[in-house]
């Protein structure tokens, strides 16, 4: 991470022109996030690191001279809050994405894997992604699993968090997602800050619309940050009460537009920009924190302060030396710019090195194994139709109603249709076979309810990315579908399918974790659009029915969800009954 | 350093309103960091840190509720360079004299008592600065010895500087001071900036009028401050290079004025305020970092702007977790004033408790034994006038001539005036012995040459304070009157003395190192005063003349210097004859 003594006297020699550079860029205008304006002038490479960057370079040496002609030389930008899952992509392969676009570090939170795998996931993390044309930092996990009512592959306790947090590469304790916790004082929470203060590390947190007395509790705590603001008023209050605001633009949640303005002189050296979650298909047609970039200047934000809060403002925060700016002594991580409100990647250099050009990389990636721990971890049980059954013992039974474009859902209380004394999916009133089952070889149990909102007039669709437990969620009309649906989901080790009359209609295998894909994003992309056409088919009105099913079964927020366990109050924090009695 | 768990549950009960807090200020004029604007709230404490900041606030409940109808409450000022030396106090005298006027915490680099005394020096200044109503954390001292071409007391290592950086108060690694040496990629500087980066600790800089491209090597080199620049153009450098600046107002060199202009919104966020080294008597009449508050406002710097960069800025910049700012989860140091300008503390709080009242001390200060190892260190041999002794072997001779107000000499060659083949003083023609005596215990070597500028006409004035190595300095017109000083700087155990005809007009003892006294400031301003008016009474022409004595031999600033080995050339870095031939 740091210089050796032998790079820094590489480094000195250079800067003092007793010996040549690596790379001199001349004529460039250069992106000053310190002063907030271009400069033209030249940089100095001593391999990795910046020597000097100066006009009095002019005559300088180099083993490699390249004439910018005055286009700008911006540092590589730097996403501070992600999950690299959410792509379905193995680290290599976001790289591939989104270094060409200029992105040449990140901070990921592996909450998907480490829900599944625990320790070995986060450990394959790291392995996988040492040595590529990205620098990855990652936060430690800190809510695994999320809630006591679902079964998750693993659980990081606080002994763990304090030994992952001793990595090099483990930055902080990522998004304390337990408000509740925090504001009753609860010690396993507390106690997640106080292991991140003592690592010198850093307190992530995720406090959706937490204002008032309780940011005060929340942030007196010891949280650092916050990154899910979804209003100017919400995002200023965080600032003024000394958090460093992420400002989010994620698939699933956009919130760049509202807070863009807090991108400014008073606030503007505490706010990050970040992606958090960015579908696969999204990756490749926006891109990743670079997208934020373009959008906040397309929003009429500063561009210097803009490219700042995606890059040296993110360093900052989480305390990695030597990143984020061009200046002596920082990572050469540099993006060459024909114009900074198209922020196009015409070359892309980390660690003194050109890794990418017109959109393409062109550094090597290397090859990792996919470690035992993360795949096979899909352990379905051989389940039968009546394991699907919903005995009819009430004319009134929660269903969970599924919001277009919303994590939220809302609990409904509706008479059940029911044929022979059991209670069955109704396509006629949108009233779907909702099913959670546990996957990761511990019980094989099956949360058994029903969803609303879906539309589905045939056929199931299953899949192993389910929040935050990620088992195994199925939906449709008939249980024979959902059954061969889930059926599948075990053949391929894990993955995304659709079945309609007992015929599988398209599927993506994500054999790591259930979660990830080893395919290359453009084919990930491919098999998403089949699924999501093949699911439309079917009569779906969801856009994006497998993420609308992947949340389905998250606990933590808001009304009714469904895990292994059964059917989850989210605000009574209890089980409950499928019959309301 | 940071909050317990079972803190952490108090601030959250506390920020809740579940119990009631311990301290609340209603009605304050908050000074927040982060919006650089007073807000009219309340501020709730739990203990020794805030648990929250708000208008909710106003029906809480403490068991002290204080109505500061509209007074300001300022965070308490942090200053990040200083030594306590300059002072010449013990630490806890220090924090008597600044924690009244709203300072609470300072970073001091013990360089001083380092070269006299070493590690067990730095562990005093540690243990004696426990348990005060001032923050004290430390920089290891970089430079000791500061050139090869002296007799330090002792000698800080690579080996000890790597140990001192694990102790939690110790947060970076002093003023890198060798330019040169870093300039030319010596692996024992460059190895200072390593341990401070393998540490997570900060490697501060050094850099007098250092542009250009030797900046651009320096700061390649990783030093990240500097506190030396004296210009506009200088100081707008080394930020746009990345470096954070600290704006300085000692005793001896005042920037302020010229660099206030950078507290600005483009680069305020990087700009500390620091006071360097105060001379006893500035201390008691001007104060600490708060006279540079005070005097920035009057130039016309924003008051929030100022107040930050002596407080969060300089926090942020050694990563003092939770300590800088009026918001949730920050230490409870805090100062309540009628107004900004005049930053008049009228209470000091500090870890949530008064620890000061209209400029007095309340807070009780814990009684620290003097330690052995740094009693009793100053270890003068037994001289004779023989030792004195110039002979005269040549007709031109090198004389070391001091300016008023600076640190630099310039060197003169001068026709010496003999008597009996001996070269002498010759008040007619203000050529005065110097004299540097080696007082560590090694040898006792003499150096002896010529000063000119002091004006004394008769009498001579000893001292064991000589930057950086602390050996016993000596100046006069007649020999045995030198000869007294010194002998009576040895039976004080280090310290100051004025002569005149073999009598002894003036002293202070300065028996920790020969460079601290244990009495009250007070006491020690009046020593001073009678010793200055002493010595101004024998003539001389500089107002601090003990302090102009003491950058006579210090051997890293141009010109021409004496130490216990002789005349050092330091532009030539090496040691001269007496004679020039």
């Amino acid at each position: 991470m740091n210089p050796s003594l032998e790079e820094l006297q590489h480094l000195v020699d250079v800067a003092m022109q007793r010996r040549p550079g690596t790379v001199l860029f001349k004529n460039a205008k250069v992106i000053n996030v310190f002063t907030l304006e271009a400069e033209a002038t030249h940089v100095l490479l001593a391999g990795r690191w910046i020597a000097a960057v100066g006009t009095f370079l002019e005559q300088s040496t180099a083993d490699l001279i390249i004439d910018l002609d005055g286009a700008y030389l911006a540092p590589g930008l730097i996403d501070a809050h992600l999950h690299i899952e959410s792509s379905l992509v193995v680290p290599s392969e976001y790289a591939r994405a989104v270094v060409p676009r200029g992105v040449t570090g990140i901070v990921a939170d592996p909450h998907e894997v480490a829900n599944v795998a625990g320790i070995p996931a986060i450990e394959w993390m790291l392995h996988a992604s040492e040595n590529l044309p990205l620098e990855v930092w990652f936060t430690v996990s800190s809510s695994v699993p999320s809630t006591d009512h679902e079964t998750s592959g693993a659980k990081l306790d606080l002994k763990t968090i304090e030994s992952l947090l001793q990595h090099p590469r483990i930055v902080g304790v990522a998004e304390l997602m337990s408000v509740a916790g925090f504001l009753s004082g609860n010690p396993e929470e507390l106690s997640k800050v106080c292991l991140a203060e003592s690592a010198s590390k850093l307190p992530d947190g995720h406090a959706p619309g937490v204002v008032h007395r309780e940011l005060q509790a929340y942030l007196a705590a010891g949280v650092a940050s916050d990154h899910e603001s979804t209003t100017l008023a919400e995002g200023r209050e965080k600032l003024a009460s000394g958090c460093f605001l992420m400002i989010r633009e994620g698939s699933a949640t956009r919130n760049l537009e509202a807070l863009i303005s807090l991108v400014d002189a008073r606030y503007g050296d505490r706010v990050g920009l970040v992606t958090d979650d960015r579908l696969p298909q999204d990756l490749i047609s926006e891109g990743g924190v670079d997208f934020l970039v373009r959008k906040a200047i397309s929003l009429g934000a500063d561009p210097f302060y803009t490219i700042r809060a995606a890059s040296y403002n993110n360093a900052r925060y989480f305390r990695l030396n030597r990143r984020g700016a061009i200046a002596p002594g920082y990572q050469a991580d540099l993006v060459i710019l024909d114009d900074l409100p198209a922020f196009k990647a015409r070359q892309v250099y980390q660690h003194g090195k050109c890794v990418a050009e017109n959109g393409q990389l062109i550094a090597k990636i290397p090859h990792v194994e996919v470690s035992t721990s993360i795949l096979g971890s899909t352990k379905l049980p051989k389940l039968t139709l009546d394991e699907l059954r919903l005995t009819h013992s009430s004319t009134r039974v929660r269903v969970i109603q599924a919001i277009p474009n919303q994590i939220l859902t809302k609990e409904l209380i509706e008479r059940p249709t029911v044929t022979n004394g059991q209670v069955t999916s109704d396509p006629s009133r949108d009233l779907l076979k909702l099913v959670c089952v546990e996957r990761h070889g511990h019980h094989g149990q099956c949360g058994v309810g029903l969803v609303q909102g879906f539309g589905l007039q045939r056929g199931a669709i299953a899949g192993t990315i389910a929040h935050d437990h990620h088992n195994c969620m199925a939906l449709g009309v008939s249980d024979a579908d959902i059954l061969l649906a889930i059926e599948r989901v075990g053949q391929l080790g894990g993955g995304l399918v659709a079945v309609e009359n007992q015929k599988i209609i398209a599927e993506l295998a994500l054999p790591l974790a259930g979660l990830l894909s080893d395919l290359p994003l453009e084919e990930i992309c491919l098999a998403m659009d089949r699924l999501n056409v093949s699911v439309e088919g079917l009569g779906c009105r969801f856009p994006a029915p497998f993420m609308a099913l992947s949340f389905l079964g998250l606990a933590v927020i808001p009304e009714l969800r469904l895990t292994d366990r059964g059917l989850v109050d989210v605000l009574k924090n209890s089980l409950v009954p499928f019959a309301v009695v």
